[in-house]
């Protein structure tokens, strides 16, 4: 029986364990998401040049985020859980694709220029080729199930642009082949480290793992970055960018204790110390069932490797299905 | 039984019929290299990203430049006739080599700077992304058989130099699967078209196809570019640069008839006509058996197809076994 849901396809690089950032900005969505659409979760380890010498990382990475998956609640039975390179018909399309972008669109894509602008800030040569195509690999990955949706942060939606823009010049040259995806632009916070820093990462050794024991995020939550123009606990601080109460309003669910720490802290009648422990008990209070699950899985690695196996087992028809259609709209049929 | 010749790999890109100046360049040489080597002839019909909007002209290319081989006595059951986009590994693999090619490293290769400028010239938008990386594509195409020889023009040097880099390159980092192939650059001049252009093309309407029939070849003698100085045939005239000579040092084996009309040529003791005639003879003459047997294969498109099928089958199996290894190297063994 064919699947009537509507399709979604998102997906993450392999570069090592998720954090809260991760969860705050897309597994939050994501296990929404699951309930009404048919979703392929894909592992994106095509797209992970930045690594080229160092793909244990990666060859790692991808079992963790499946382990993190699961944790987190994204079910295989319902979802796909995708190995992007186990099927290798993404880098047929992303070829095929790649004769109807243009060289200057792909260059002026604003989202690819400052990704590359601050890789090069940490290498002496310049990026591989393949993290400059990798946009157009985002655009076979979003293709070729024939994804209708795909949830995005705002600087993902150039990709979304570039690849209605194919779908539709594929469709004009060959006959209607691909559905034009719809971005989904969620309240999609990013999240800020631990040090107030932008962006919560690993390179930064700013984040909060989905993994990390309830000692390791109490240790983190306490060592946070708050207000810096506050010296005593009795100042007034401020509750506006200061990461603790960013914190608190993405992941703590009691918002009367949050509006009471808040009006506290304002008037100096909190100190930090307090604000972190709570901040602390409630990411413990969230993160607790996931630690639970995460370490049921850890205990059975077969079945994490069944559930990436059965995703990316099934999508691989589906890529076969789509692959048939483009080839036989490009007339590759020489030899009949 | 293992296959003990060294191997070649060679190829053309499928834009048309072919053409004496793909003779004298390459068949020619060719047709001697299949007597000692195990040889891959590619039609890279990947790399035609310039007739994005025209396929079908790509796709009867195909099937005419087959033909075209078989007619000058390339010979299927030695060597292996091979539609590159029949075997999607040329894409995966090269995806993966991208990984390993620096932005800045394709984007200074000679060759590659002039064919797009060429291109661009021609072109309201920017050449398509395809266009830009299929040096890659040719290092895939070199690799993926292990190679140890290219037939090359100087032209194409750049892109040998480049598929040594990476087969080091990889293989220093994930033990040794390529072997370095070497560019073998032979006497491979350039035939210039029957108007003095430099180039023999398709585009440049200025070429003899192997297959135009007799008259066809006398008109398009008859009515080359000689020597522009000379205005009756009593004027002495200039051999060098001349095309008509050219193209009589080319083909016609008869040294001696040649070196008399040279004589005759610079005293003003010969006519362009008599000149034109006997190189449209001693051309007849070479491309009459080629002809017969290109009218003999038309008639049996099976045939044709058959030495496409058994070339590219046999091929695939040759980049099934390659892929297996790249896969390992890069332990992209997850399910395992």
């Amino acid at each position: 029986m064919a699947d009537e849901r509507k399709r979604i396809l998102t997906g993450i690089r392999p570069t090592g364990a998720l954090h809260l950032g991760h969860y705050a900005g897309a597994l939050e969505n994501w296990i929404k998401l699951q309930e009404e659409y048919e979703c392929f979760f894909l592992i994106a380890d095509y797209q992970v040049s930045d690594y080229a010498d160092d793909i244990d990382t990666v060859r790692a990475a991808v079992y963790e985020i499946a382990l993190d998956w699961l944790a987190v609640g994204l079910d295989p039975e319902r979802s796909h859980f995708v190995i992007e390179s186990l099927i290798p018909e993404h880098a047929e399309l992303t070829l095929w694709l790649s004769w109807y972008i243009g060289l200057g669109r792909l260059q002026r894509n604003p989202t690819l220029k400052a990704e590359m602008a601050e890789l090069e800030k940490n290498r002496s040569e310049s990026v591989p080729v393949a993290f400059f195509t990798y946009p157009i690999m985002q655009v076979a990955n979003i293709l070729m199930p024939k994804a209708h949706l795909v949830p995005v942060g705002e600087d993902q939606l150039p990709h979304i642009e570039m690849t209605r823009e194919v779908a539709r010049k594929f469709n004009r040259l060959f006959g209607e082949v691909f559905p034009e995806p719809e971005a989904l632009v969620g309240r999609v916070p990013r999240l800020v480290g631990l040090d107030g820093n932008a962006k919560m990462s690993k390179s930064l050794n700013n984040a909060i793992y989905l993994k990390d024991d309830a000692d390791t995020v109490t240790k983190k939550v306490m060592s946070m970055y708050t207000d810096p123009t506050r010296l005593r606990a009795t100042d007034p601080g401020h509750v506006e960018g200061n990461p603790v109460f960013m914190y608190h309003d993405a992941f703590n669910p009691d918002t009367a204790e949050v509006d009471d720490l808040k009006e506290r802290y304002v008037k100096g009648a909190v100190g930090d110390v307090e604000v972190k422990q709570k901040l602390a008990a409630a990411l413990n209070t969230m993160l607790d069932p996931i630690r639970e699950r995460r370490a049921e899985y850890a205990s059975r690695p077969d079945a994490v490797r069944e559930a990436l196996a059965k995703g990316t087992e099934h999508t691989r028809k589906v890529a076969a299905e789509t692959m048939t259609e483009v080839r036989s709209a490009l007339k590759l049929n020489y030899l009949e």
